[in-house]
């Protein structure tokens, strides 16, 4: 189903990271559903967590590693198949048992181990199964990314990983990334995890600011069905290699860098999304501020009816225009609107505008990939952001994952 | 589709209210699609409109002559098959058109008629086979509501109307009015109206307290898809009859009786809503103020993946949780939520409830209705919304309306 995304070729390694990935036997049977990424001594990382205020227990162990250790990490340990969410006091402690069997294995402080779970919530967690599979996983460590791209994927279709190589003074820097999707939750499947790794020295504090000015432009910027989950996560680790910090000549080119991987990691999700016929952007224009503008770009993309209407190709721009006029903007005349499906204008100043007819809409509404564009005549703020449709298979997806 | 909903018996006739409906030819063929609700001189007239920053033409020019007559109507003109939104100027002069015509045929000013519109939006308003309608309608004059239910109907599977009628001092008072549906937008059909009256003699300005309250109480509390419709409105007309107001004897009943001619036009709109399956009923309490309160209850009803989980029948409440762990709520500890279906513990103090069980759980879910319950530990603030479930059949009507 996923729109316009192929398995990813020449993922790049990443010196310094060691990946790898086993059958843990955690729910699935017959596929990888444990992964390692391991980051030598001196690495460095950074990560943002869910906005959910009930945060799973790996997320919620996740952040308080991640400060207790300064940034200073040295392995995330990630599963598929359970969540270990709404799981309670003993999820908190099946969190810890597997930090501190991995921390073990490192010979690191369990501080330096972050964990992340995705799968169905409110299960009991598996932590033996999980333990007994680490000698398996360490035995595995290898540079490969792409057997850490498929055991973190529950219902996606098609795994995502990501490279991009910049030049620096200091030699070339590598940045290589992979996320799972795939709707905001895939059936209680808990959803968003990106694990990202370049081969520079970077102090904990500055790949912060990267990883945050990266996460709002791309994963930020992507809505399937409006659900966060209770385990999304993005994390940033820096391997060591080139010392780089603001102000470096490389340090725009890094940043950038890292945007192009978020942002081609995010669309990938929303194009495998579940049950996505259709990858579209919307784009609004001619917000008083931001804030205005994401409030309007996302009543339009979180739409039920915006959303079947995508899926069926129809033009029904009536139901955009009604988004727009519910999403709380002050004093919104309709008299600033313009509508534009692609290059198709649809309103001009809130009236009709003489070049559309449905024919031409359906042509573009026909389209795979596309773009809703309104400018509301108020000021200079804008914003994109990318999403999908709502078509009968996400309806079964998740009316029937545990059926 | 409909959830437990009948073609409603016994709908009482409010003396001084005329009601009448024809074919038009608007958009359908072969059935009514102009209504019409009269009442005599000195009668008068509360409403209330949607909140969508786009209304409607009709909307717009309602609101004005409600403002202008001071509440004292003669007719409301409603009709189906086309919003009239989205139509610029043109359509504003077309419900113009409409509201003069049946102003000269009554002998009325102009401000003395609402017009409403319900139906496809931006496509233009075909005022000339309106207006040519206005004297089969105005011929068809009766005390029946169920032409005026049946004529206001778009995609709805079934008509709505409720009364009740109280006694007071100066003899019996009834209210009945209708509804339609049957999404928060049945395509992109515009989409939730009601029409009450009463037999009494009531201020406008007391009128409109009375519909704000009984309105806060019903259709306030509804949600199909989160969307809202650029044609929304609820209208109450007392017609003449016994004088009350506020501080009379009856005037409590009165407001009583109102409340649950809303309540059940409401809860019937849910039931008939687009594909609905379920009949949900989100009970939120011991939240902090009824905001806090309410903007769960939103957030749990307009989940994608609470709803499609609703139409699977499957207990799964970890996507409530998560649900209700991105509501917004400041310092929202997971360690206070007690969460319930119908009678059956899930949660208690944030931990798995030991008399659960996914079988016990599937055996709430398997019911056309139920009640989700979550009290939040933080305050003694409640509130409760009735919803639907989000079912293959919502995506059928929604993305094939105009295919």
């Amino acid at each position: 189903m996923a729109v316009n995304l192929a398995e990813p070729t020449a993922v790049l390694p990443v010196r310094g990271v060691e990946l790898a990935a086993t059958a843990a036997g955690i729910r699935y049977q017959g596929r990888d559903d444990l992964a390692l990424i391991a980051v030598p001594p001196g690495a460095t990382a950074a990560a943002m967590f869910t906005s959910n205020a009930f945060c799973a227990a790996p997320v919620a162990l996740a952040r308080r590693h991640l400060a207790a250790s300064g940034g200073q990490l040295r392995a995330l340990l990630i599963n598929s198949g359970n969540a270990n969410a709404g799981t309670g006091s003993a999820g908190h402690a099946a969190a810890v048992q597997c930090c501190q069997a991995l921390a073990e294995e490192l010979g690191c402080p369990i501080e330096q181990v972050l964990p992340f779970s995705t799968g169905v919530i409110g299960e009991r967690f598996p932590a033996q199964r999980l333990c007994a599979a680490l000698p398996a996983l360490l035995a595995g460590r290898g540079d490969d990314w792409m057997p850490v791209a498929r055991a973190v994927m529950t219902t996606d279709t098609v795994p995502k990983a990501v490279s991009r190589r910049i030049d620096t003074a200091a030699g070339p820097v590598t940045i290589s990334g992979v996320a799972k999707g795939a709707g905001m939750i895939r059936p209680d499947l808990a959803t968003m995890l990106a694990f990202i790794a370049c081969d520079a020295r970077i102090e904990a504090a500055h790949l912060q600011d990267l990883l945050r000015d990266a996460v709002a432009q791309s994963f930020n910027r992507i809505t399937i069905d409006g659900d966060t989950s209770t385990n999304d996560a993005a994390v940033l680790l820096a391997a060591g290699g080139p010392a780089l910090a603001p102000g470096d000549e490389a340090w725009d080119a890094l940043s950038e860098a890292l945007t192009a991987v978020c942002v081609e990691l995010a669309q990938a999700l929303v194009r495998d999304a579940e049950g996505a016929t259709r990858f579209v952007t919307v784009a609004i224009e001619g917000a008083a501020d931001i804030e205005e503008a994401r409030a309007v770009a996302y009543t339009v993309a979180h739409s039920p009816l915006v959303k079947t209407a995508l899926f069926a190709g129809d033009p029904n721009w009536g139901r955009i225009l009604a988004a727009v006029g519910r999403s709380g903007i002050r004093e919104l005349e309709i008299s600033g609107i313009d509508l534009f499906l692609d290059e198709l204008p649809v309103l001009r100043g809130g009236e009709p505008a003489a070049e559309y007819s449905e024919a031409a809409g359906a042509a573009v509404a026909a389209r795979a990939e596309y773009t809703i564009r309104v400018a509301l005549g108020r000021g200079d703020a804008a914003t994109a952001l990318w999403t999908s449709d709502l078509s009968y298979e996400y309806v079964r997806i998740n009316a029937e994952y545990r059926s």
